[in-house]
């Protein structure tokens, strides 16, 4: 895959704009979500395990996983819009490579195609603890909207 | 669509088992989804509004609709599944229709295709309140597996 | 579900421009893919089995079903967009039923959403013979382009 | 992503294996379609450009570039499995980029989770001509079962 890459990091109002808006974003805080990076096309976010996250089987929820990539694919889509756009998920696919066992989860997600309406992003999630390894890929297509 | 029915309702020892899976999926629970209905081949979930399940303009985010589907698909599977056997996501892809607003969401799995090994569910998640709407649409492969 | 309807059949100018824009499809012809039923919302496309079409076990490959159903799709979403507009896919989901078996296959699609830039449609894929049974899903997200 | 890498080339039982097969698709035959490389877990086939092959705009049509990017998929997922197996696609999706413009198409398809009974793979389309460019994104799931 060839990410966009747009060169250097974000700007100071850039990363405040990305950070105010992940803010505001309600079930992050619920789940216990919070930054790890944010660059330009490439943005970082992790879940640490939480007993209260689960699904029948004590092994994070696929819902909690979905959220957390879905996160880091909008933010990483709206790194590359101007300042008055939002970002909107139009659509995306989860396919899940292994139970969600571990003490942290990261998801990397980063633009494949920046588009001035749609923007294609593509996540992995990696579980930590004894063992790392990835444990859900996400291919998800994002639209740009005037912010309101 | 042609979902598959198996004719009268849940037995009584179905539906326990489900409803006590249901029960051991904790963040069910932190995000205050419900059941509506369960049948076999077909699994109704309910999520009242929250604030603090929010996206960053105050919708639902798009992490609990996928919750609320995912879940239904998984115990809409289940239901057609033998005592023994435990569902586990194997992927889905969701299309988000309109943004989440509503007093409450239902999601309704119905059992497309039921193997020995895979399911495959649709979802459809509704909003309901002033209006009442489809808001997305999720498709989804599940894989019965021995429990543990 | 909920296909939206616009009630009435198609203009004798819609028909004209659906059938003239099917036409100028190719591979439609190189594959033996042929119109069914073009109405508002909803187009049935048919392809007959050909012994060239197979995959390694001489099941109807998937690249043709998945031909059949993208191009329903595509004319579902076309019949409720203005005549100026054309049409590109952004992205599909399919789910496979049932190896693609029998004399002659249906695919139906059926718009779930349509938007002013993006249209969001399902198809079904049926196959006939001895036996008929859905062999596939999809789920696709189409864009509306002003034609060139 | 982490590819899953087997370390040396394909025996030759193995290259002749996956080419017998690829051999027995008619589709590929009718398309054009052939064999850049095969790799354990990493497959490339090549569509050179036709003008039977295209969309209502003169662009190859998606489905020969999902006919491409499913079949280096199905067997990139097959080098990894014992001689005994056969190998059916499960379900995919595909993200289409940019239009399918080019002299000829490369589908590149990795696996990134092998299973016993299912594989996980992604596939990027290229585009080769004036301008070398990724088309279409597949991720995609399939299903080993015995040959028959």
């Amino acid at each position: 895959m060839s990410p966009v890459d747009s060169g250097g990091g974000l700007s100071a109002e850039q990363d405040a704009r990305l950070r105010e808006s992940i803010g505001r974003q309600t079930l992050l805080t619920t789940l216990g979500i919070r930054v790890a990076a944010l660059e330009p096309g490439r943005v970082v976010l992790e879940l640490p395990f939480r007993a209260d996250l689960c699904q029948q089987n004590g092994f994070v929820h696929v819902g909690a996983i979905t959220t957390l990539a879905d996160s880091a694919c909008g933010y990483a889509a709206m790194s590359l819009q101007p300042p008055d756009c939002d970002i909107l998920t139009v659509e995306f696919k989860v396919n899940l490579l292994r139970p969600a066992v571990g003490q942290r989860f990261h998801a990397t997600a980063t633009v494949v195609r920046a588009g001035r309406t749609l923007t294609v992003c593509a996540a992995e999630v990696v579980s930590e603890g004894d063992d790392s390894r990835p444990i859900a890929l996400m291919q998800a297509t994002l639209m740009a909207m005037p912010a309101a």
